[in-house]
């Protein structure tokens, strides 16, 4: 065979659903020699990362720590890790992400109950509370901030209903974690998952998790076996808890790149970075209105991160993507399931979200509508 | 919290069972900007990993790809994909990976019939053909390369025997691939996976598979869905694919490094690259008997990339590996299960082969053994 040459990757501005610009310290620093995986330095860095990585969710959990796989990875965990076959669960269905829940989960053999709410609309907790009526699951499942629509869904009160009818808590935080408030022990959630790729802006590759004590016991006294040897957080415990039992390799190179872009995050501070997202969004959406383009979520429960901006009626939705990139360099994401040709998904996240990105973005946006 | 400072690593000379030492080029191609992992220039990239490692496996099979995780999950992939609920399995169980293979299979719901052997010996064909008079299993899994043991099981025989069962054969290359032959279509191999740290010496994080047309045709005729959702080949085969149908978000960088780290082993190329693994084996050898020391692996069927250098009487086993990290910063790994306390584990896989690492190695165990 004709052996390929060197990969050379053009130069583009990340402004998709993730993922997002990484920052020059995190490519220096996967660029750093490898060490072992039992490395006493590498432990030592596995715990900072925890230390960093409980920091940034709010938590006090001690199994908080990356899986060794992407964001898909750490809902698999959650699920996984949580429900038995014959377990019932409720899952919020208000995108492509919370569709994939609900498959996951009856991949693990429960019984799902979906609450459906409108793509780009948030789940409301009376739907969850009539659900709950009907019900009494192991636990409830809610998206936090849906990539796919651009729709944040609060926590707060999903969490008090959920916990009186004595079921877990799961959220999915990977678009949220590090661009928007995520409150993990404020907000009493049970398991929770992320991404590294988005707001962390760190190369996809590990999915940041935490579980409470709850779950943790959940996980404990278990009645059969977690079906994945890789996911199962009962041996995962062991080697990233005190005993350091050897379970698999992990992924070396991506913990420095987490570890870099931890450090990031919190030298930033964590309000500051929501201020500094919250910021670019509102600069954002004022260019947009200008150009007479609006975003498509639901009104009040908008991302600062992800912004669904809607396609006007007789615009090529995909003809216009394709300009942003070969002729601009820049990535933006098409709409999925029913919002396919009718939103672009524009991301500021991370090092992404900055003025200058929004107003590259507006001004490529000008040229191409306009012609 | 006190924010770390960036995790500076030493310079080791990775000779463990893994990870091994990365070339410098594959440490560019890491630090390379990220584009998305949708962006055109990527999904050509994949192609060319795909026919590369196709290269790199001797088959044809289209299903040949990473996983998006580590050598473990590339395990679990092969598991998931092929075995149901109440399916029969034979395993071969000698080392550690043998083990974890059994656990695997049993969480798949499979019945496992575990053909076994002393740690550091291979599985006999006629070990194999007894089990498969008792029991007609869906699939016989065998370990190429026992890195816990340092053995090599040949596998022609093996499959001759498994196919006429009617079974389907999975073999583990996790250590094999790259450093020695696997020749995937020459010795009728249905499931295979591998990790990127051994032979392939880039970092951990992928795990290449590849899976024959009677493999495929299996997962797409199953009763019930694959019990995981992020491993599932049907949905794999439509990203991985033509369709390129949005399944996760691929881990960018580590596919940078595999590119670039299947691009160096092909121009060394396959037979140079494994002769290289065998003289280094060899001084290794040569140097070891002068020291005193032997390998405890069955004789004929001695890994070149991974040796089971017997702890000589009165030596300090874990006290040697301390001194080798602390004065020397050489790592090699312990012996795991009855091997603990009795071997050290010395790597000479991908770029760590080289005489210059031989010796280093040889002269470091002189100094400290003598004292």
């Amino acid at each position: 065979m004709q052996i390929p040459s060197a990969f050379e990757p053009p130069q583009r501005l990340l402004m998709g659903p993730g993922p997002s610009n990484v920052a020059p310290s995190v490519y220096q620093a996967m660029a750093r020699t490898l060490v072992g995986h039992l490395d006493p330095t590498f432990i030592k860095m596995m715990e900072e990362i925890k230390e960093m990585l409980r920091a940034v969710f709010q938590t006090q959990n001690a199994m908080t720590f990356p899986v060794s796989g992407t964001g898909s990875a750490g809902m698999e965990f959650c699920f996984v890790n949580l429900l038995e076959p014959g377990d019932e669960a409720i899952i919020g269905v208000n995108g492509a992400f919370g569709a994939r829940m609900a498959d996951v989960a009856a991949r693990c053999g429960a019984n799902v109950t979906k609450v459906e709410a409108e793509w780009g609309r948030i789940i409301e907790p009376s739907q969850i509370a009539d659900a709950l009526k009907k019900t009494r699951p192991k636990l409830v499942a809610i998206v936090h901030a849906e990539t796919s629509t651009g729709a944040l869904t609060p926590i707060e009160e999903l969490s008090r209903i959920t916990h009186e009818a004595g079921a877990l808590l799961l959220i999915d935080t990977v678009t949220s974690l590090g661009g928007c408030p995520v409150k993990v022990d404020e907000w009493n959630v049970d398991a929770v998952y992320s991404g590294t790729q988005k707001c962390l802006s760190c190369p996809p590759g590990l999915a940041p998790v935490s579980l409470s004590p709850r779950a943790m016991d959940v996980a404990a006294k278990r009645k059969s076996k977690v079906q994945s040897w890789y996911l199962d957080v009962n041996l995962l415990s062991s080697y990233w808890g005190e005993e350091r039992v050897y379970h698999h390799t992990a992924p070396i190179t991506m913990n420095y790149a987490i570890h870099e872009g931890l450090r990031l995050a919190l030298t930033e501070g964590l309000e500051n970075r929501w201020n500094r997202h919250r910021q670019n969004h509102e600069l954002l959406k004022a260019g947009l209105t200008e150009l007479g383009l609006g975003i498509a979520s639901q009104k009040g429960h908008q991302l600062w991160q992800l912004n669904a901006v809607t396609v006007p009626n007789g615009a090529d939705e995909a003809g216009v993507r394709k300009r942003l990139l070969s002729e601009f360099n820049i990535e933006v994401g098409a709409g999925l399931g029913p919002l396919k040709g009718k939103v672009w998904r524009v991301g500021l996240m991370g090092e992404t979200s900055n003025p200058r990105n929004v107003e590259a973005f507006l001004g490529a946006m000008k040229q191409i509508l306009k012609k």
